[in-house]
């Protein structure tokens, strides 16, 4: 972290601040200018709070040089992180597929969509039982009786399951879940991100609407500092002025995160565009990128879907992608 | 809503459409046109889900006419609704002060800001027991025993006390407390929201950091669905391109706002700029347009404060602030 | 300017960085810290490019501590710059009003307008007769017969007028106009701002809708780096996710403009909300925070305008408006 | 167009409307529900405006059916045009990649790297002579004998150049290069757009970076309704609150400029990211996801560059990310 001191400090008060620093284990180097003086401060200031220092009068600016988060770290961590979901890995090279309903309807439907996705060479289903939704006059999900059904389809298939959770209070319903996700809108919703960091089951955490990397990786360092490392980063989109899709597919969130965390990564194109005929080249370009998956919405009946209708693939669709994407993986080597 | 259909649209699918519709007692007009077909729909369209229209194939756009919100909306409660902290009144053309540190630090501290707070004329007193940070190794606030000192500074100074919760489970430690603040990152944290409407609290409802005016005002409909309709719209800046600021301060969600909901809508210059020098301008502005009230951060240190000190005023320029405001109001008339 | 380098950094290479920036007449004062080195870089660094340092191999990341714009900077110029357009003064303290039709149109429909906003207290008429607009099949503007009309009203009203340049090709004809507008889409024009520098007229910059205020200074600093010093700021709502205004009107622009920079700044909420019943709450919080005055859309007949006419104010409406704008500058003092 | 009348419309207002639109040849279908009229409007309705209806006292609000634009319409024109530079189809089914250095900066830099990329399988040599740099302090480019030594290198290498026009003055100094590009701050430069309409010439249109897509296809419009159908389109970054890469790279532009537009659409990822280390993993997602072509930024000393070395890769890297480009063309089949 460097500090940025104004023209002529207060020489007690930067010795004040130099106690303050050094009592927390910090070293500072300080380099003398003409316009203004530096401090460098040296050692682990990923528990220093340069808020604070910001505040003080003697402060110009303070710029912080390190990543705050350590856990999810690559440079503290430079291997690549392996979740297994099920016996799924998720991460290392590898590619995997999460597919399903983005609401859990009915057991025909969702065994239906839950053989069809296997058939296709899906390793892993997904599927609302609570579902956030922006209309409380919406249908909010099967809740509990949701679980169940993923839980015979699982039995159904042998697919391990991912679904997602909306408060602590549900935790025990996800007993024998494979892998709880935790949506955009929760990304920060730091009481249920620490709760899961207890937890010994794989976290899949989606990217906030406007969050940026580094608070991804935050939410993530959440759960990790709880002592679960067991956390899936997953792109879904971020809200920009752009309305021709939902949101607007990151992709340059692949190359970013793996630059700076060992977590795997994968993509959620249905969520991002919000429409059914721009999740195949989406999901090709992210296979092609490297990321380490995909998350994708299927329906047996797009039109008469409750929720999200339009951006679901029938599993006609999905299959034809599912051939893309395999070809475009044959690129990776 | 209107419908807009594809060219030569499939009649039997236009039927079943038709049929669908009037099952939910709405009753449809067309207006045939040569490139395409409109279908007007009357009644309430509000619990008709968009999105499951426009993903069938003989549809070309769906574009709703009315807002999704019944409760929140002006048009069916014509009165400004006025809510009562403690006996302190917000909305209807008063304004209503809340004012405190960002973090309950000790008694002390506390104290301290809340008598001095109260002799510069303020009606609430704020302060955060329970904190959202983005870092897990920053200080997450004093919990249950921040809701205790509050509750003391309110016995000493007789300030109602507003105070933000972040999970359901949390919510017996606010028996005492007099209105309870929903965050920014929890405003789409729909269990939250749904418990919240069960309450018989003023619930203070927070702007999400990209949350459009309408996703907000459904936010506050979650609350006042479950039967409690005493909400405060709070907005504390939205993030954007620019980095001058923390957030830009949405200073036209005032008149929007009125325009659309009766709800009471305040504003957090503190939150939204993060810079102390920023607010005092900031809130004069926020007096003169006419919102219901302000929240404003107030540190007796701030260069010690525990989080977000940079933008916390001393009780001086506090005082000085609320000068400003008192003489901005005599224009409101 | 900071230079944080890399662990271990090539001593050769530290080298010749040092050297290359001596050539430039910088001093490095070097802070060695465990895990890095930290340059301090004192000396005029407006010209220093951070990219270019930023690319080099031994290179963790470079951070700038001054405003790259200096005579646009208040640090080098604390006295609030005052722009005369005609004999009305902008800036200083003063409250300048423009107005007048998004388009002048004809004759008639001019002199009207000016006649109303000069009877409501208007010291400036704007009006486009070169227009921008989004569409090549949309009303382009009367253009140099518009200068021509303006002119007239002038001579008809006393009021010095101000319209937008859109080429630099187009200068001749602005011989008579008190002030040149640089439009939101030209922002960053840098041709026009130049040859604008060597003009010597008033320049009225507005904001590009997805510019931070330090670009936008940037673009000043342009046009005042030719010699040209008369530059008057327009912020106009800047390009966001909401889109319950047709902008997001950046209302801090105001006091961290009046921070950074001894420019004047005003406010046009006409473009920022599109919404006529938006204007005057914004305009009166503009009065009361302390811009410098305001560019409003004023049209006799708004249902007829061949542009904006949403957002267009009647005169008897902008009548109203400025009564209650008067009445917010009685708080500034 | 679809116009929703208010509840209980002036009806001679309404009749007013009804006659005005039926000048312009506009059939009208009406659509009588409870709470609000709908107008369904038929015929061209390209050339009428919809805030000129908006802003009537009758109007609730207006709804666009159909695209504002025609020329590069794909319903209108559903073949992939193919724009020619030299001897080089853009569009069609094809890749053509456009490289070169940001910055002309003399004849031994331009020469090595027009060898290298060429060598490496480029045909289409990029390099700037008029640069657009936010600081009137930073290098300008070399202009018209930057543009001497693109023609000099194209003598040398036989590959056509592209480079960035700044203004109409400069189009003479244009008569020799094979493609005008109108970076990204001039794409509503509407003059210029307007020039280049009558010019003979490909032109390489940028997307300005807060543009929406539909914004983007409307200045493609204005060069088309010119008369020159030859354009271009260039993705190269938006502006969003994300700052870990400089801009960020809509990838879904692909298929959505490609459904609404049957012009070619390039990427570049430099300037979208802003840094070296993410290019080759966004230019093999645009390889994959069916874009026309890239544009790279390439430079023989990216530490020694003039501008934007960050962003640029050395041949060495050129000629890796090249081949990674060819084996992803190869999915595309």
């Amino acid at each position: 972290m460097i500090v940025i001191l104004k023209q002529n400090p207060d020489q007690q008060k930067v010795e004040e601040l130099r106690a303050w620093l050094e009592q927390q284990d910090i070293r500072i180097h300080v380099s003398q200018g003409i316009h203004s003086t530096v401090l460098g401060l040296v050692g682990d200031t990923s528990q220093v709070d340069p808020d604070r220092i910001q505040t003080l009068e003697i402060v110009e600016a303070v710029k912080r040089v390190q990543e705050p988060y350590k856990k999810a770290n690559r440079k503290f961590h430079p291997q690549d992180t392996v979740v297994m979901i099920g016996k799924v890995p998720v991460g290392g090279g590898g590619f995997a597929v999460m597919a399903g309903p983005c609401s859990v309807e009915s057991r025909e439907q969702l065994c239906e969509v839950a053989q069809a996705i296997k058939a296709s060479g899906t390793q892993i289903l997904r599927g609302g039982a609570f579902k956030p939704r922006t209309s409380p006059y919406a249908f909010q999900g099967m809740r509990e009786s949701g679980i169940d059904l993923l839980l015979e389809a699982k039995k159904l298939t042998g697919l391990p399951i991912v679904t997602e959770i909306m408060d602590i209070s549900h935790l025990d319903s996800f007993a024998d879940v494979d892998c709880i996700q935790v949506g955009a809108r929760n990304m920060q919703n730091f009481e249920l991100l620490k709760e899961l960091g207890h937890c010994k089951k794989p976290v899949l955490l989606k990217r906030g609407l406007s969050s940026t990397i580094q608070e991804w990786l935050m939410s993530a360092e959440y759960v990790m500092a709880g002592g679960n490392e067991q956390v899936i980063l997953c792109e879904r989109g971020i809200r920009t002025f752009e309305t021709a899709t939902r949101n607007t597919f990151d992709i340059s969130a692949v190359p970013v995160v793996k630059e700076h965390s060992h977590l795997p990564i994968i993509m959620d194109p249905s969520h991002a565009t919000g429409v059914a005929r721009y999740v195949k080249p989406l999901a090709v370009a992210a296979a092609a990128i490297g990321a380490d998956g995909l998350m994708i919405e299927v329906h047996n009946d797009p039109a008469s879907a409750m929720c999200d209708g339009p951006q679901s693939l029938t599993p006609k669709q999905f299959d034809d992608m599912m051939q893309s994407v395999k070809t475009a993986l044959t690129i990776r080597r």
